[in-house]
């Protein structure tokens, strides 16, 4: 990497939603020697990790003090990475500048979720600034085919996995999520907006109540990306507390798109995933 | 009708699952004078309301006491309806004759949950009795065509039912739930094992949460039969406590499949659903 290019383009903005993965992206491109400055969304970002950067708080309709703060900082380069909660519009601070942008924003809001951060990505980059994906800003966290974990999928497992993957290209179109839980062929579970996380504790819950009742250990949770989905401000995202809401749903693994999908924490993740037998597999998706 | 018939057919066996549905189709078929005997399903029929009927209390895999009790009783004709939990395998109790039949009611029970029902009901069949479908049984119970409610969907309702129906008709062939929440074209929740009452409730702690903040009254509840589903065995339900769930959920209506879905206590339904300024409407399926 040429020093003097990363001297002239100053500091990645990171608009930074809620989860670790921002934090995993500002921690790769720091190691490589370019400075980071977050510019986090109140009520999404994680406060406690947001201090360890330099950063500014903004709110999610708040575009003028985005662009001052960017301008301030001298960034050139953008990347928008986190969950973001689609806001009620009473909820949203105006500004006299962002009031100028708000038709704008705010027309992003009848869609999906993943929606929110791509609209306010593209009034920014129709400002000069470059809008870069979160795996171009760091690479590193894009999680490439091939197992890794101890474990790897049966051929009951892999049956499982082919049909999450078929049911996720299917509902696609509908902008719904991208996870489903399949055990045995059977979808337990499609994910809406409740997320990740939320489905897996679904299943938990099923089980305990005993109309869940399958073996421990079997089933898998299918992850992609959406298609059509714009990666530079949507990516799949997997992480230690995947594999925690799969040993409480008592799941056996979980199957990634090679090179759609991220990972937060990986080597965190996949000692919980050996500690827990749980396969972790990121498979190349068929067109 | 032809009283001697109904004479010489004896009364309809209802293998009875959890829900008020069959009591819904018990009711009916006895106010026509033909009498019914409920063989209630340990751990899903709903012990209160059983007692007012002649019944056998049996276990899902008990198609031995089955037979004993549809001889005894002179049944030719038997309906299946009620949900039904997929039982562990060690909880079901084996007789003898129940062993006999374990292999081929098991081998149901990799699919989706209606398929247990439907497999119970085939190896029925095979014996000489006649499997009748609830909604021949009792053709009130089905939804015809229209508007039920006082509040009409309005064209933005209407498009949030195409987007639902098409959404379900996508995830058909995977035997997953028959029901979505779709609000202002967004698929806010897609239906697995958990049912639509635990799917509303989803959305409502979700609204409880901040996470969906759309206006209180907007968004559909659709709910249709899977493509291929075997409606002899599995009918989509809606009924009073799904207005309850819609009402904290703070969706505005429910679209079912016209003359694909049925009604639990219909009169109760309506006056719950105008009391809180609901919708429901049935809808001819595109094909």
């Amino acid at each position: 990497m040429n020093p003097d290019l990363v001297e002239t383009r100053g500091p990645l903005a990171i608009v930074c939603g809620g989860g670790v993965l921002p934090f995993a992206v500002a921690d790769a491109v720091r190691s490589r020697g370019q400075e980071v400055v977050l510019f986090a969304i109140k009520g999404a970002a994680d406060a406690a990790r947001v201090k360890s950067y330099p950063h500014h708080w903004i709110g999610i309709g708040d575009a003028g003090k985005l662009y001052a703060g960017l301008r301030k900082e001298g960034c050139r380069d953008i990347t928008f990475i986190g969950s973001v909660t689609r806001p009620s519009i009473k909820h949203i601070r105006v500004s006299l500048r962002t009031l100028l942008m708000l038709p704008r924003i705010l027309s992003g809001f009848r869609g999906g979720d993943d929606h929110l951060l791509s609209k306010l990505g593209r009034v920014v980059a129709n400002y000069g600034f470059h809008v870069v994906a979160p795996h171009e800003a760091a690479p590193e966290i894009l999680i490439g085919e091939g197992d890794l974990t101890v474990r790897k999928p049966s051929s009951s497992d892999q049956a499982d996995i082919a049909r999450g993957f078929d049911l996720l290209r299917a509902v696609g179109p509908y902008d719904v999520g991208q996870a489903a839980v399949v055990v045995n062929q059977h979808v337990l579970a499609v994910e809406g907006i409740e997320g990740t996380d939320a489905m897996l504790a679904r299943i938990a819950e099923l089980r305990r109540q005993g109309r869940v009742n399958t073996a421990v250990g079997v089933g898998v949770l299918v992850k992609t990306a959406k298609p059509g989905q714009d990666r530079r401000f949507d990516l799949p995202a997997i992480g230690p507390q995947t594999i925690a809401g799969l040993e409480l749903a008592g799941l056996g693994g979980i199957a990634v798109s090679a090179g759609e999908a991220v990972i937060a924490e990986p080597a965190e993740m996949v000692r919980a995933a050996d500690a827990a037998h749980i396969f972790v597999t990121a498979v190349k998706a068929r067109q």
